[in-house]
């Protein structure tokens, strides 16, 4: 959608972005053998993703990479190229950017640093490979970024090689190693990604182009953000807002400080904006401001996987009494309420509980070992009108300390039959397998969150996605992650409450 | 240390706690064969963590267990036992103390709950036991706990089977199933523990108690505590002070909300002291009052690993820029300060870096692949005056990702030499090893702490313990933990330098 003088307009930038995050083929300009340069990893990392489109490794020393032949100048390529990434030296990329005009590519990631964020020249470098862009209709993403990756086209264009399954979030971020960073968290704790965006020096495409691209973008349901510096203040405001009544924008804003800020500008090359006016922009917007990366990892695993709460009253199940207080101490401090249960509910658990439990909420199943017990207070707790929200401590975890167990006794019992320990470890994690699963089912059934806390650090993920459910079991490493997790949840349900 | 009347004075409390964190002999009564009862527990995980002293198992039904002869009354045992653990049901205790006290027992273990958090009738069997034991010099520990663990003395009594190192964290939990999570994620983070007792209803030995033995005991330099109620609030403050002047208590208060309140009288029988009344207290003591679980252990692998900082300005190096604007903020925030540093330091690192290099602090390498580089940054900021301590980001982990990308660059590129790929595995993680090797040298010969921050989450845990090194290298997985267990730091000098 370039306008009539051939030159993009900024819906033109929003509508090419499909392109480049979907393109039929890729051409990466500075392809390499040499292990650990920027041509060589975004290279491997695209043919090592299976991306299902053409590869084309551009090189002027020609030969083979990857078992493609190697093209000396994208003009050589005999097949159109949707998107371009470049990776060579900044005083190469205004000629590389016009033979890719030449060629008719649709858009370029310039991962290339050395522009606008190293002083004047890098701008007027930068300004220039704008307007020769500008000029033939081709979106630039960058320069100076990590990167982008996208699992639903089967593009894994980064130099990081980790590669998160198809999910419903998506993550802008202004900058590259932060971003890269939280994206291999992200597919450590099983968190789905529908795109990844390193937006550079955002010579062209802005956050505000991204966010307007997310907005019809059906793949994404959870936007996550990044930013040190708004380019152009008033239209990310609107965009932002007008999105966030869609779908939640989590934002995390580096540069809030005086420490920040100077950190912020040596390196993307803009000064913050001021945190006080942004601040209170975000509020009215209505998104949901961090303070710590982490949290945005955490918020979007809870906003992509589980229904949103409908108010603020949580039951909370725990396997022992601590939990249960540090658990609802964070809600209460949080905002949120731990409301007494009704006395039909107390006495339906009663019928399982030995008579000590605490017969309130939190409910304590006071370290009962029938496994059925859980989810029968959960689902007590589910049926409950005073309750919009559970959280469920300990269950999921248990099995890595019947390992333990297990591990111990067949070491120093001689008289135990190793079978019998075998069957024994593989019922626990049957059982959490069928607890996992039950959860998904019962938050379908009520339409009510259910947030879970391992009970031992696990090799799986906080998120528990499960083919064909509609909503995916989470469990958190602490308490505390699930209380503000929540807390965020049942904020912004109030913010659209009040649309 | 009985006094003249033969029953238990407090201070012979606290005297006979060390019999009891290191006996020479330990029986398990209610020592069972059948998987997942605590008697069957408790007993493997005595055996099997290698207890070095004599185990005995007693069970009315003798035979053996663990290759161990079986008592049938703890009477019958022909040498002295100086520590029995009990996990009978509740209407068999009092003749099991009673035992117990005949068999002239130093200290009992009462894992056994259904006392004082169950109701008046509980309290009542519960004052009795404590009668019983006070006149035979008997000091209770719980009942209702989860157990003890003291890796010093090979001992470890806890139904959880998780093995901590031997190091100088104390950790004493009000509530059992918060420890013992806690201790399981000490361990997997490398946290050392000198001692864990999970103080259970406390019909004896209180938190108190546990705290003066703490503060001659040459194992321990760091102390968490998680509190729910104070049974001897002024005892309480009198010991914590003191200690806290010479090794930092660290306290987590469950119970702080009407909502936490609530949850913790159903579970310990006891009402929370007023939140208001007890942070006053902590403050007046010095004591760093933390509010999520998490931060017991961080601030517990910091404050037991690297040097107290002198003072509040913090050198960060990062890898790249926004995680140096986190970081940057997150300090400032924190109350710590982000100097500038010296022209001359700015000077030496241009010999190192390309001209585009923050220049300033933080000090952001701007992705160099000279792996020299990140020490060098480090020892220059730690030589300068007008550093106190450093936040190092994301060198250490990259191995990880240098692993991912290895894989993938094997499995597409034909004419990789897969020795040589090998080869540069294994440099790098060479490179991981030297460097935070180093790390623990640096911190030794400049006396100022350094808080790592690993870029991908790996198998190693928090702290890196190093044979022989007066200092443990720390990596938190993320910034903001790294600059919240700083913060607490600074706090806690300061609070000495004012004393």
């Amino acid at each position: 959608m370039t306008d009539i003088q051939g030159s993009l307009s900024r819906g033109g930038i929003v509508h090419s972005l499909h392109r480049i995050f979907h393109p039929r083929s890729v051409a990466v300009i500075g392809a390499s053998s040499v292990l650990g340069k920027w041509g060589q990893m975004i290279l491997t990392n695209v043919v090592a993703g299976r991306f299902p489109g053409r590869v084309y490794p551009v090189n002027p020393g020609g030969g083979t990479l990857c078992n493609l032949r190697v093209y000396k100048r994208i003009q050589e390529i005999p097949d159109p190229v949707d998107l371009a990434i470049v990776t060579t030296p900044a005083e190469t990329v205004r000629e590389v950017i016009t033979g890719c005009g030449e060629k008719g590519v649709k858009g370029v990631v310039i991962v290339t640093s050395g522009f606008g964020e190293t002083g004047e020249a890098g701008s007027a470098l930068e300004r220039d490979l704008t307007s020769i862009s500008r000029e033939k209709g081709m979106v630039i993403v960058g320069p100076n970024t990590m990167g982008i990756l996208c699992p639903y086209s089967g593009l894994f264009a980064t130099g990081t090689h980790t590669r998160p399954r198809k999910g419903s979030v998506a993550f802008i971020s202004q900058s590259g190693n932060l971003g890269n960073q939280l994206i291999h968290w992200a597919e450590q704790q099983g968190i789905g990604i529908s795109l990844f965006v390193g937006s550079g020096n955002e010579a062209m495409a802005t956050c505000s182009d991204y966010l307007e691209y997310l907005e019809e973008d059906p793949l994404t349901g959870t936007i996550i953000l990044y930013m040190e510096s708004v380019k152009d203040g008033r239209r990310f405001l609107e965009v932002s807002r007008r999105l966030n009544r869609r779908k939640p924008v989590i934002v995390l804003k580096g540069g809030r400080t005086e420490a920040g800020k100077g950190a912020s500008a040596s390196h993307t090359g803009a000064m913050s904006g001021e945190i006080k006016s942004f601040r209170a922009a975000c509020r009215q917007a209505g998104l949901l401001e961090v303070s710590v990366p982490s949290e945005l990892l955490d918020l979007s695993a809870g906003f992509s996987s589980v229904p949103l709460p409908k108010g603020n009253r949580v039951g909370i199940v725990t396997l022992g009494g601590g939990w249960g207080v540090v658990t609802a101490d964070g809600c209460n401090e949080r905002g949120l309420q731990v409301p007494d249960i009704p006395d039909a509910v107390v006495r339906r658990i009663d019928a399982y509980l030995p008579p000590f439990w605490s017969r309130r909420n939190p409910v304590d199943l006071v370290g009962s070992q029938n496994p059925d017990i859980p989810l029968i207070a959960m689902e007590e707790l589910l049926k409950c009108e005073e309750i919009d929200a559970v959280i469920s401590l300990g269950i999921v975890g248990r099995h890595e300390l019947v390992q333990l167990l297990l591990r111990s006794t067949l070491e120093v019992e001689p008289e135990i039959q190793s079978a019998r320990l075998s069957q024994m470890g593989a019922l626990s994690l049957e059982f959490e397998k069928g607890y996992v699963h039950r959860m998904a089912d019962l938050m379908e059934k009520y339409q009510k969150p259910v947030i879970g806390v391992s009970l031992a650090r696990t090799q799986d993920g906080t998120v528990r996605f499960l083919e064909g459910k509609t909503y995916a079991p989470v469990f958190y490493p602490t308490p505390e992650d699930a209380v503000s997790v929540l807390a965020s949840m049942v904020r912004y349900q109030q913010f659209l409450a009040g649309c």
